[in-house]
C-alpha cells in the first residue's frame, strides 16, 4: 500500500465557456467536478497503475462530501481507501474556466478551511495508524498547507514516517518545503523554480546537490520539457521525454510522483522509475482532461524515454 | 401568505479577487454564498418587509442542500416556509467574480438540472396545495425554466392560480413569457428589452398596451432609471425615482416584484404599490451586497418617488 497525504484537498470544478469576456455574463456549456489537490491526483494515478493506495488529509462541508463521493467513483476505486479526516470547515473549491475558443484556462482558487488543533491531532492518529499498519511501502506528502496548521507540519509528518521506517516523498513549496527538508525526507520533487527558491542556485544540478546537503536523501527535480534530473547517494540520472509535447501541464508533476512511488514499490531501479515518471508526466500533458493521463500515450512513450547518467 | 415559485433556483456564489486577468490563476480573497434565483430573491425581500412567504420550486444535490440551509438563516427566516420540491439532479450554481480593482462582476451561470415528468407532477401537487390553503394572497412566478420542463409550464401555473382565485404575477422572458401571457396572468413585469421582444414595439407605452391585448390584465414595465410604467383596465401610472443612482442592478427587478406583491397584499392602490416597488428597486441598486436592499435608503426614497398619471 502507498499512502498519499493531501492536507489542503479541493473539489476541482471545470466550467467550459465559448469565450471568456471579463465583465460579461457567461452561460456555462458544461461542468466537470473531480477530486483535487495534489495528493488526490497522485492517488488516482497510483490506482490506475494498479497500486493499493490510502488517501488521507482533510475533508469537510458540501465540497468535502462531494469530493469523497467522486473519489469512490474513479477508475479502480476498489484500490483506494478513503482515510480522509472530517473537519468542521468546508473543503475549498477550485474553479477553472476553460475558454473553448482560446483553449486556455483561468483559475479561481478558494482559500481553504482553517484546520483546528484537535483536527490536526485526529489526523496524526490516522496517519500513524496507516504508517504502522505493516503494509505501507511509501508515503507522498503533497501540496500546500491549509490555514491553521503549523508551518512545520510536514517536518512532523516526515519524522513520523522515518520513525515508522516508511519511505517518504515530500512535494510542496516555500517555507513548508524548507522546514520539511530539515527533517530529512527520502525524496523531494521540486520543479526548477522551487529548487532555485530553496537553494538560491539557478543551475538545476548545482541546486539539487545543495538540496541534498540541506537534508533530502534524494532529489528528483522536474524540469518541464527537459524531463527529470535525479540525484541520490548512489549516482545521478537525467531522464528526458522523446521530443516536445504541447497540452495542459496541470497534474503532470503529480503523475511524476505516482510514477516514482509506484516504481519504488515495485523495486525498480532509478532509471526505470524515472522513465515511468517522465512518460506518465508527458501522457498527462497531452491528455484531453486536465490532470488525467492518456494510457496509450504512456505505453507508447515509456520505452522511448532516454535516461543518461549525470554527475551525482 | 405570498407564494414565490423558482423553477430554476441557484446557489449564488460570489468570489472577490484583487483583479481579474484572463488565463491567470487567482487566489480568491473571500467567498459569499446565498440562495439565488429570482423567486428566492423576491421571497427574501418579502420576509424583510414582514410578509409570510412560501418558497417553492426545485432543489437537489449539494448546492440544493446548501441553498436550503442558507434560506433557513436569512433575516426574518421565521416568516419563510421552505416548500421546495426535492429533485434527483443538482441545483445549479452561479459564480460571480468581483474584480475589486475594477469594481465590476463577471458571471458564470451553470446550466441547471434536468427536471423529470414525475418531479414536475410532484411540484404541481405542492403548488396546488399552497394555492388552495385558503391563505394565499398572491403568487410570483419567477425566472427561467430548467431543462426538461415544457415551454408552456408557466401557462399551466397561471391557469392553476386563476382557478384557485389567487392573484398571479409572471416575471420571465422569451417563449415561456409569450406562452404564459396567453393564460392571462394578473400582472407581468417585463423590462424594456423583454417588452420589445414580446410585442415588436420599442415605445414602452405602446408595447405595454399591446402586452395587455395579448393577455396580461396589467403590465408593470421596469424601465431602469426611468422607474416603472404600469397599466391596467383602470388607468396608467409612471413612477420615477428621485435622481439617478449608481450601483449593482442585480436583483433590482426582484425587489420591485416584492414591492408590487407586498403592496397588493396590504391593499394599497397602484400609486403606492409602484412607489414602494421603485424605492425598493433603487435601494437594491445602491446596496453593497448584490441582491440585498438597503433599508435606510428605501425609507428615505419612498416618500420621494414621483408617481404621475399616464395614458392607460
Amino acid at each position: 500500500m502507498i499512502i498519499t497525504v493531501t492536507l489542503n484537498a479541493a473539489l476541482d470544478v471545470t466550467y467550459r465557456v465559448p469565450s471568456l469576456r471579463p465583465h460579461a455574463t457567461h452561460r456555462v456549456v458544461d461542468t466537470i467536478e473531480r477530486p483535487g489537490g495534489k495528493g488526490l491526483n497522485v492517488a488516482r494515478v497510483l490506482a490506475a497503475l494498479g497500486h493499493r493506495t490510502a488517501v488521507t488529509g482533510f475533508a469537510g462541508g458540501p465540497a468535502g462530501g462531494e469530493l469523497r463521493r467522486l473519489l469512490a467513483a474513479v477508475p479502480r476505486a476498489d484500490l483506494l481507501t478513503d482515510a480522509l479526516v472530517p473537519i468542521a470547515g468546508a473543503t475549498r473549491r477550485t474553479v477553472g474556466v476553460v475558454d473553448i475558443a482560446g483553449g486556455d484556462t483561468t483559475m479561481f482558487n478558494e482559500p481553504g478551511p482553517t484546520v483546528g488543533p484537535a483536527e490536526w491531532a485526529s489526523f496524526l492518529d490516522v496517519y500513524r495508524g496507516l504508517l504502522t499498519s505493516g503494509d505501507a511501502r511509501g508515503v507522498a506528502l503533497c501540496g500546500s498547507l491549509p490555514p491553521g496548521l503549523p508551518v512545520g507540519a510536514y517536518a512532523e509528518l516526515v519524522r513520523e514516517a522515518r520513525t515508522a521506517g516508511v519511505y517518504v516523498l515530500l512535494d510542496t513549496s516555500g517555507e513548508p518545503l524548507r522546514r520539511g527538508l530539515a527533517a530529512r525526507p527520502d525524496l523531494i520533487k521540486p520543479n526548477a523554480e522551487e529548487l532555485t527558491w530553496l537553494t538560491g542556485f539557478s543551475d538545476p544540478a548545482r541546486a539539487a546537490r545543495d538540496a541534498r546537503r540541506r537534508g533530502a536523501r534524494a532529489v528528483a527535480a522536474s524540469l518541464g520539457a527537459q524531463g527529470i534530473l535525479a540525484l541520490d547517494e548512489t549516482g545521478g540520472w537525467q531522464a528526458a521525454p522523446p521530443g516536445s509535447l504541447s497540452g495542459n501541464p496541470t497534474g503532470a508533476g503529480d503523475s511524476a510522483v505516482a510514477g516514482l512511488l509506484s516504481g519504488l514499490a515495485e523495486g525498480l531501479p532509478w532509471p526505470e522509475r524515472l522513465a515511468r515518471a517522465v512518460a506518465l508526466s508527458a501522457a498527462t500533458v497531452v491528455a484531453p482532461a486536465a490532470g488525467e493521463y492518456d494510457r496509450e500515450t504512456y505505453e507508447k512513450l515509456l520505452p522511448r524515454v532516454q535516461v543518461t547518467a549525470a554527475a551525482p
